[in-house]
């Protein structure tokens, strides 16, 4: 009988993980936007690890340094400070054991005047590692949904 | 004792299963926009049952094979080819047993030049159904927010 | 044995009752743009404690009350009749014990004649309280995301 009970709680521990996993994923996900616009520099970083990489177009960074760097940027600053949404969408996740894929698509919308402007649509393929008990972004694409082969391939998982 | 346990273990795989289910979910809706606007005519449809409908102003699709022809369709390729993102958000899930139903709204952001339109914002309500250990869509209707009651009425569970 | 099948059964209890907490919330969330557009002022208004606050641009509501009044008032009726998504985005949740905070930004897309405009981009940040077996919000701010300090600082958890 107690084989029968820990067999069940075997199973359902791991069923809870890999909820658990994906539920933390779509949150790192869903952190990004608001973190990003609020220029949170060392906040937003730390959802990569050490070498994590993040390319979006004519953008290549290859360390949390680098997205760090990136979020202090000149370019970056005028955007938030003039008005921005990094809007993302629900995050689709496939979780493989430590490792971790999931896309998703956004809109970036501006202030402008009394207007808001839709500056771009674009699609984000990330991907992930499970470090220590968080989840951390490895490599993350960003391209704009500009209808080439390019942005299509990185849209599905 | 043992009792005790099994009660506890019952009661944990009941609610397990509930947010799994929820889960599972908001992951399917959460992945048709990048499947569509990948043009994965395949994966699109295999969201649906084999009898699953979907209909959508003027389009009344009554099949998993009617959801693929539209995805293959020369106005769904000439949107994606011409830069497109079905962009949906978060859905709010009801489960009831092997049956659920979900809402989501959504804007259509199209390229157009240098410029990104809003080419429309609509609501999606969908009836799903469990099959085997996924779920799939049975029904779902997608209208215009255009203000009319029609399109109100979907938008509550 | 049996002590230590109670020991993995309280903890699976404790992190399966912060993965529903989180989802709980999240779906919450999700729910308050189709209720809204949908004009449901009874269900908007549930989503809030009985004193709950929520505070939008010069307009102070201070009670589930007032969050109905203004559901129900001819700024807001002429927003849904005209056509109108309140296009929230997946919330960024924090739980501790019962209480929780939850950041999400958003875009108000409203029908205009053939077009649609995105008329504002906004970023909302909850406080929620357990209250039985549900979540309620008891505080609600809403800003313009229009690159002010006071904006980007409710964007961080």
């Amino acid at each position: 009988m107690t084989d029968d009970l820990t067999a069940r709680l075997d199973a359902l521990e791991e069923r809870l993980q890999r909820a658990e996993d994906t539920l933390a994923i779509t949150q790192l996900i869903a952190s990004y936007g608001p973190l990003v616009d609020a220029g949170r520099a060392d906040e937003v970083a730390d959802l990569w690890t050490e070498d994590g990489e993040y390319h979006v177009e004519g953008w290549q960074m290859r360390s949390r340094a680098d997205v760090r760097a990136m979020v202090l940027s000149d370019a970056h600053q005028r955007l938030i400070t003039g008005g921005s949404a990094h809007f993302l969408g629900p995050a689709w996740v496939e979780v493989d054991g430590d490792q971790a894929r999931a896309v998703c698509e956004s809109t970036l919308v501006l202030a402008h005047g009394e207007r808001w402007v839709t500056a771009r649509a674009g699609v984000h393929r990330f991907t992930l590692v499970r470090d220590g008990d968080r989840w951390r972004i490895t490599h993350r694409v960003t391209h704009l949904l500009d209808g080439s082969q390019e942005a299509r391939d990185l849209l599905a998982l």
